[in-house]
């Protein structure tokens, strides 16, 4: 405190800082580590994130070549750095989890050798993985008259890294991964506007136009080359309390879509309802029933209004 | 400039040089400094803003530990640490907003003291701003049925940093600080595109969820209890303009939502209107006059349109 | 690695190594680099998008001062700094574009010559983009009324981040710059929510606000004076497939705006449709077809329903 | 690699790669890591030294206030932040010493708890080390006519920093902490140019002039009021080999200075020799002897030579 | 703290806090802030130190080009950037050694202009600065028969650092600035290991081969074209205390040497004594009495022993 | 520049500018770029430093493994980061050092070819280099009775970071490149002390005890098992000037050091004389003739003089 050293001001600060101290005032909202315990880190998990990108998309991220030879030493030091950097944040997504442990010591090198299981099992998962994503690619690429490449596509569209930190999130989440998942998403969906559920599940060839403001809620299908536009939700109508008043968790209550569907700008479904293979959403509507495969829906035509003075609305 | 030092392009860069350099092209759209003011710094708020947060909620953005010595030690320190980064970025605040000054030095002084005051009488509230975030995660974690603790809550949910920063902004503008509380509210918006205006009102146990491109508008009053969903908009409808054809500033122009209401995505409320309390405003909704409590708003019913082909819309 | 040397773990790391460095599975999404061609990098162009910024707006996100002697010094010396970051990396753009050459070291110097020539082509504009951004500028204070001031909004709006990014990006498309223009856009859309297509013709005294989820397609052609909200969409209804089934680029497909328009919240207005000058499109609208002048569009009135129970939707 | 891919080039780095990549080229030279060790850190390890001279000097390295309140607060954080950062820095220097570990998983625990104990012994030295430092810096005051206050020495007189540094790194090894020592007088050599070998004694009162060259062997003993100038050597003669020819380890071979010593510039005291308290060792002298209490001890007066021409020596 | 929470660890780390935060404790040894102050930054003073290399050396340390009109703007930018750093350096130092002060805020606005005129007195004597330093730069040059260019020797030659640093530490000794200078040539000294006093006066033509070692004290005087080796010392041989065994400050104890002189390395040349210019000072060498010009001291010649075992010294 | 606007302050910063920016203030030192030419950098030319010990000694400065498998990808691919890294500095300095090019475009390009074949020989002595520094740590640690393994050696020892920074250079230098080599040895000087010319030829098994001041010359030959201990100078005694009185470049001047030498503290050996095999060279002594094999030269011992008041000297 530089402050002129003044009164009245040193007492503020000080009952503040009394308040701010009291055991009942922070015991609801405040957060324990243990010894030993890494914490969970968004730098870290940004460079996980992006480390596997440079995995997936060789050359687009790094300065590797292509040399077959080259190739071989950095997919091999990146897997190595990744096991590392991956091992040590599922760590620390356990510890986090982690809540009625008496005796930290003795399960902290446990789970260390569990986070390593993970992880390793994580990396085994990846060369499926940029086959799909390869295939998100090419759905992009096609859907947009104004994509020049797949190079473009994968260098600078937000809905590629949407899509593969949904496709890391949704991998960590199946080896159990608690909270780190959800932590992955949340940046995409900081960065881009997207907000995927880890939870979802959804097919290949799969894209998303523009995207900011589109949501995906936690217990989705979604199948084989659907495509999203900006502002579209796949939420949740309601959803049922247990006598305490909380909510039920791991109901279904998100929409199935089927394959070959085309979600427009700013539509709303919202519930466990099914839209059927190769239907057509239009922008703007509201669905919170089932829609039968080859359908169309648009919204009413627009009452038109003229007003005397242009003005007002 | 290191270029091939052909005439022609040093030609260019130099007449652009020249232009630019006139003082009627740049008049209208610069700003000066004087002497000793400190400038404004995004990275410096962002640390604030960190800092506050730290304050709040104990251990989840920092590491230190819950024993309650240390708690004490750490909220001194943080305290006095935020209080003199607070008190530079108020006074950059009052330095940017005053525009007629003559004396710039005289005032500095002056303006440093008053900075300070403000800096201490904000550090008092962060107590209180404490116990309204608590009931803000509350509702949080019981609005959403994906969410595993309220540590999961606080960790990665951008509602929390779109309200908390909110809370933030407003109590300085109620402090009277000028223009940093718009700048907090914006590095939220740009964060988790959720925009809340420093200078609404809204109550405790408040919550967003997902968020992006929510919008409550500078004279909105929100009671308790009140659930937004993504794409919300709470607007102004049109505003009157004074004999010289700008808008009047300070009007009251957006909506009332009084406890207890839920607002489903992308719905429109604009102008000062109320929506009653208890009441339910579905999706894509859009509402320009008063909803009495209790009530539920749906759009129609989306009309069906079967194409032969499927292609079109 | 630093695992517990567990052989099983060594070898599924091994397993996922020998797959991913297949040159059958990375082909199809790899990238590769020449010597002595620089790589395309998001910090440089963020850091020429601030330059520029700095250039236009002076004394805001620098330090200058407006003594003229100064200005004139401070604006050769951003120019040539800009000259030098801006030739690299749009000599980066042209080689990431480039895909058929086989003697790379002759083109490389003649690319250099030709990236040096459209740097010095874009600077000669930056004077009518000061311009054109001061007009952008008035409007978005005059549409605000909880604007304060034009330094207000040139320091915080984002609408102001995303517009002077588009300018910079059209200007830059203009002199046949491949894919930085798109970066630019996607680096403005990431950080305010506004996605605005480079190659969009937008008139001045454009304003939009708030502005998250705001979509302006590729082909747009927008007047003076236009206003718009957030969530807006000016999108295309379909596009035409080549007989290979990829969509044909470069046809008209997005609407045109003529002057004095203002479109609010979440409307939808697609296809190659024009909206005559002075109308205004309500909220949440969704338009496939042409709008005469002096129009005013509305959605129909939602129908109430009153549950019983308040509760489900 | 960007190279012209030119075959001959690829097939020297090959070729490199495969001889550094063999077992007997990188065994003696190599060093192994084991899973959850941290790993010893420069930075790491200055930002702790940073940290005690700011426990040690309050207000001189940090921006805390002497407001005693506040005073009470940072030292509890500070003290809380170092216990925590040399925690882990001892368990890695731990690490780092240990061979002939076969089951590292068990033992890291007891390290880590070992480690804790050690740092916790140490900070409870601090309140000692800051009382015999207040006699250096008098000692230096003292001792230099151009100093103009205490402030001055301690912010910016190299002596502090190596005498700091060096009192440090002798605590950490009565605690018997590895290699860790070595290295922070290390980094205040490679910063002051003086060596203060760790496991030296050295007296209060102590200080050393400009000090660039100074040399302090380990089994030096200094007594209280020694002054020392630049480029002095406290060194050995020579030492006993072990049957296998290597130096055996421990044996006093390092001079003994008396109190109130005063050692002048490019002094060399070689073995274990003792200076008599109250003498004066001149520039330049080289003693292999003992020298009784209260001698002075100066080089021959030098032997001129006129040349002719004034040029060669 | 994350450590076990083991009582006794806790209580050890408890009590140093108490102890290190009484006032008794670090009252000696402490440093008051006063608000509005500036600290000294060891990271400024560095930038500073740059930016007049940058100034001094054009193209040497910046990517500026020497294009007549461009080095125009760049010298004004870069003046102008060193003139707000210095001014705040300097008035950093200015609170720092002022100690009686009772009314703060009033002699801080007076400071801040009579740092401001120091800023500019300094700048105008850059263009003599850079004229003598092109001296030392031919004269190291000259005297080094493994440089190459001019340009190898500005750009790493150890020499130049350290008398560019003293050059701008001495010019700001003279305009009375407070213990800046002091820490400039400290940080030379670390930098390169010759320690010369900012208040020493040295003439144009000045080079110091290798240097490491090399100390010239605070009122020695230097003639033109001297030439000095690593390890010189020209040093106090001792100084007068006053009544209460303080030194007394100020009073002349270093040498004199005139132009042209050569002193080899690690010579010691101690008190107000005068080398006589054309006089060359062998290495190793102690002097601490005149010597008369066109002089050449050696050391005696070496005693040879030969020792039967070749072993011991 | 944010001063008080006060008209002198301007006017002493514009002259100041104005003769700083004359053609003939800055021509005789300053440099020129040219286009596409890479600049020589201090960080990047420490960050390949760096690599090559991460290459030389693995698991030491890095974190990989020493699993077979893992070494080889590593290797592999810190090679390859080096060849590019490499490559560009050298190319760096190429351009440095050409002065007379009028066509720099053309050549360019050449550089570059020839720039990428001296990294890739270099490379090529990597392995042998390795060897040698064995033998040097190997060296160090059996000449210091204080070293308690290699690993300390090779992590903290100085005289390591001093003789892998020669080795480096030395290889450079071997292979034409100029000025870096020079570079990379004075970054080793400011770091250790130790200042090794990179055209000096210095056999295996090499050490330099302590380090600070010792100068090894250009064109020195030091034997294999040579010991050096701080302060040594093995520098040049005089050298003849040309007709210009310029001094004569690449004359041997600098002694031979045979095998199995020592060499004490502070020892001077001055022009092109010979110390033949297992001498033994006493601190302090100055030499400036041969020494036959087996010899050890000791300095006078010194006179002793009692003063009556023990103060002066």
């Amino acid at each position: 405190m530089t402050a002129f050293n003044r009164k009245e001001t040193a007492e503020k600060l000080r009952n503040a800082v009394e308040i701010l101290s009291k055991n009942d005032s922070y015991s609801a909202i405040c957060h324990k580590h243990y010894i030993g315990e890494p914490s969970i880190s968004m730098e870290k998990l940004d460079m996980i994130v992006k480390k596997i990108r440079e995995i997936i998309f060789p050359g687009f991220f790094d300065n590797n070549t292509l040399d077959p030879v080259a190739v071989h030493y950095y997919m091999g030091v990146y897997t190595d750095e990744l096991f590392d950097m991956l091992s040590e944040q599922i760590l620390a997504g356990l510890c986090f989890a982690c809540k009625e442990r008496k005796d930290s010591e003795l399960h902290l090198m446990d789970e260390m050798v569990y986070a390593n299981d993970i992880a390793a099992d994580f990396i085994s998962t990846l060369p499926e993985m940029r086959r799909i994503l390869s295939t998100d690619v090419e759905a992009t690429f096609l859907g947009d008259p104004a994509a020049q490449s797949w190079s473009e596509v994968i260098f600078c569209y937000p809905t590629i890294k949407a899509i593969s930190s949904y496709r890391i999130a949704h991998a960590l989440l199946g080896l159990k991964v608690p909270i780190i998942p959800r932590i992955i998403t949340e940046m995409a969906h900081s960065e881009t506007g997207i907000d995927i559920h880890p939870r979802a599940e959804i097919g290949e060839s799969f894209s998303i136009d523009h995207g900011t403001g589109t949501v995906i809620g936690a217990t989705c299908i979604i199948g084989k080359k659907v495509k999203l536009y900006q502002g579209v939700t796949l939420g949740a109508k309601n959803f049922p309390m247990d006598e305490n008043g909380n909510p039920i968790k791991g109901i279904p209550r998100h929409p199935i879509i089927e394959d070959n569907v085309v979600i427009y700008a700013q539509a709303t479904i919202l519930g466990r309802v099914t839209i059927g293979h190769e239907s057509v959403i239009g922008g703007n509507v509201w669905v919170t029933h089932d829609v039968p495969p080859n359908s169309t829906l648009v919204q009413f035509k627009p009452k038109w209004q003229q007003f005397a003075d242009g003005a007002g609305i």
